[in-house]
């Protein structure tokens, strides 16, 4: 177990052993929820904060469920409106934020390292989760696909996991990287478009391919990333069907994968994009479960980061 | 009494037991309210998601009220920023609030029918109120209607109810006609430019006409719409002024009915258009007893609905 | 004591006996929390609603945190979203709120006097809070800003106070004068271009006065004014170097005040332009102080306005 988990900032620098111990503690609040105890009163009291610089509904309601459901107060910190469009620096920010005593900032931004940098610079005991950051990392996105699988699969080491999409610029699939190879997956496959794949050595271990269709024969997993439609302008790529065609998970496709294999998706889809509606509606898909756990990982981490 | 309550689209569909024991509820809540009980515990631990695809600060934040008077969790899902614009189809975000464990969707979206298609392909236990779709129906707004009037009048069946406005497109009109209608009212009148009035066989047993002076004559009740200013172009009349002198409730007018006659208006008004001020704001009008009692019909909605 | 404190617009009819005890409050609120009770249950079953006609972000956010850690419920009024946009009138949004029950309106409006007009009008039993109205008055930043110096100098008839900026314009600067002149310092000087002083005739008693290097000598508080750049234009300053280079707080300039002289700002800061970052960031800086004692003072306004 870490010694002293005081950020979520990203997975890449947490044991086994304390990844294993989120999932437990994210799994018994899935049990609990479901023999309907579903609040708690860990965080009576404390104050989390939600400070998205870039929209994500999903993600800032995932968070604020959370923070509710263990009987936190939730503030929404509006950036549209706030002094950080008047000129007032991030630090400024930080430090105003810090002088209200907050407990947490769940912080999204589309800067990699922005969290990383409220960490290094904040003063008191708060406490800085990181809800998605650039291409760096969404850590709790990565917990989330772990317990998902952990659920349907009892041991790691005997998967096979196939993240396909826009991997270079993910922050999901660099959260998922970290999970899953901690965690002791067998094989870690990369797939996508080559001008969208990250190059080798940001990978060790991994295997890095472009073509779908060999990528995920036998795959256990199979998680598919959400196409940023803007970016494939500058790619190879010359529009959705020709991505379709390559990449997006079909029932044909899947067919290819180990039976049973499980499809997982980050949301919000883009249908017939990246994967086809029989595929996300279907039974192998996980992608609803994926939602439901993100509420219980994030209540998790937050449990977890500010228990005093 | 309705055997199973547990969504609420429209009040088309119940009967008048069950109408009664809505306003009972909602009548004794503020009854409790007024002795200084505020607030109550019966949703303590549920999650209440406002979806408004349509703005309405007034009824978001009355629904917001009563969800939280009942000790309910509160979220607002902020669909401007939300991936519904990022292309996500509105079952997609059903079935992701729905994975979060919600309870409640109170849900606003200007296509009539959003709701209901949301009842439909509801996989789990969550409720759906419609808190008003397109022109088809608005249910609380015609309960605390309803519940305004027999604060001040004991019997329905002695009443006489006149709605005037925007008819054709109103459906504070149909939500109003299903409970008046229900409860058993004397007669039911609605007037309007003919232009926006409806065709008669929508509204079997009600008396349509464009002479307001003729209808509002011995009206019990006079419920007048909000007129949406930009439909009034694509009708007979010319200008605000115009619709006033014709459809107005003036002093004057509303002399013609009953004595004592009551006046509502859904609001927000519109003064010196569809309603003059000295109305708006005279010893009969009970537009604000309107805006108390919205909090009560809402939390007795959820509080039935809800109900384990 | 002010007998009957049921509104809060402005600091300028308050004694001194009703600062003081507001003060002492937010300063056992201070204690408590440092003594890690953070939370209290004084406003359990209240409502407070922000109705902000003009964005302030970090006002309406310690606003909020100060009523939920007093276990008030708060509802965010979206006015950008409300029928007030559609041509509501300001009254009738009043009376709308009030008819809801709410216990507090927490005002901002950019135009002055317009919390006072709502108390004219106001009908039922609501309070009303001054967060911000035009150039007039902005209370709780007075009354912050005054705990903030109390907490590091014992005796107010001992200070001399300097206020340095847009002085014209600024309701940080009256509710200031306000606040620092009944509590009796020694002397208050308003500092500013020219073009940027108030008359007189409004600060009889203040020292006024277009040279900050002279007006800074001696002073044992310098509290500078946010710039608002659109003005300046409109000012005999031709830019914001030229403005930095007469009115900017730097190091150099602060040796010319007492020793330790405190310096106070309402934020969010423009670094290079009224205050040099050497200075906000230095030992003499009191402005995170001054964000934590805001929620302090807050919690203690709320409390006292509605306590039973």
């Amino acid at each position: 177990m870490h010694p002293h988990l005081r950020h979520l900032i990203t997975l890449q620098n947490l044991n086994a052993a304390t990844l294993v111990h989120l999932l437990d503690r994210a799994e018994a609040l899935r049990v609990a929820s479901a023999h309907g105890t579903r609040k708690l009163d860990l965080l009576h009291g404390r104050t989390v904060l939600n400070l998205f610089f870039e929209a994500s509904t999903r993600t800032r309601t995932s968070f604020e469920l959370a923070a509710r459901r263990l009987d936190a107060d939730v503030v929404n910190f509006d950036i549209a409106n706030s002094s950080t469009n008047k000129g007032e620096t991030l630090l400024d920010t930080l430090h105003t934020l810090e002088a209200m005593h907050l407990d947490a900032l769940i912080v999204r931004h589309r800067e990699g390292g922005t969290p990383d940098f409220m960490v290094r610079h904040a003063a008191s005991g708060v406490s800085v989760i990181n809800a998605g950051d650039g291409h760096h990392a969404h850590p709790t996105q990565g917990l989330l696909d772990a317990l998902t699988v952990r659920q349907h699969r009892r041991n790691f080491d005997a998967l096979t996991v196939t993240i396909c999409g826009d991997v270079l610029h993910s922050r999901v699939a660099r959260s998922d990287v970290h999970a899953f190879s901690t965690l002791g997956v067998r094989e870690l496959r990369l797939c996508g478009p080559r001008a969208l794949l990250p190059g080798a050595e940001e990978f060790p271990g991994c295997v890095l391919g472009d073509d779908f269709d060999a990528m995920v024969a036998g795959s256990d997993v199979v998680i598919m990333l959400r196409l940023q439609k803007e970016r494939m302008i500058a790619t190879l790529l010359p529009d959705e069907d020709a991505y379709f065609a390559r990449y997006g998970l079909t029932s044909a496709r899947l067919k290819r994968a180990a039976p049973g294999a499980l499809v997982l998706h980050p949301g919000p889809i883009n249908r017939g994009i990246e994967i086809a509606s029989e595929v996300a509606d279907g039974v192998q898909s996980r992608i609803l479960e994926q939602v439901a756990n993100g509420v219980f990982v994030r209540m998790a981490v937050l449990a977890e980061l500010l228990a005093r």
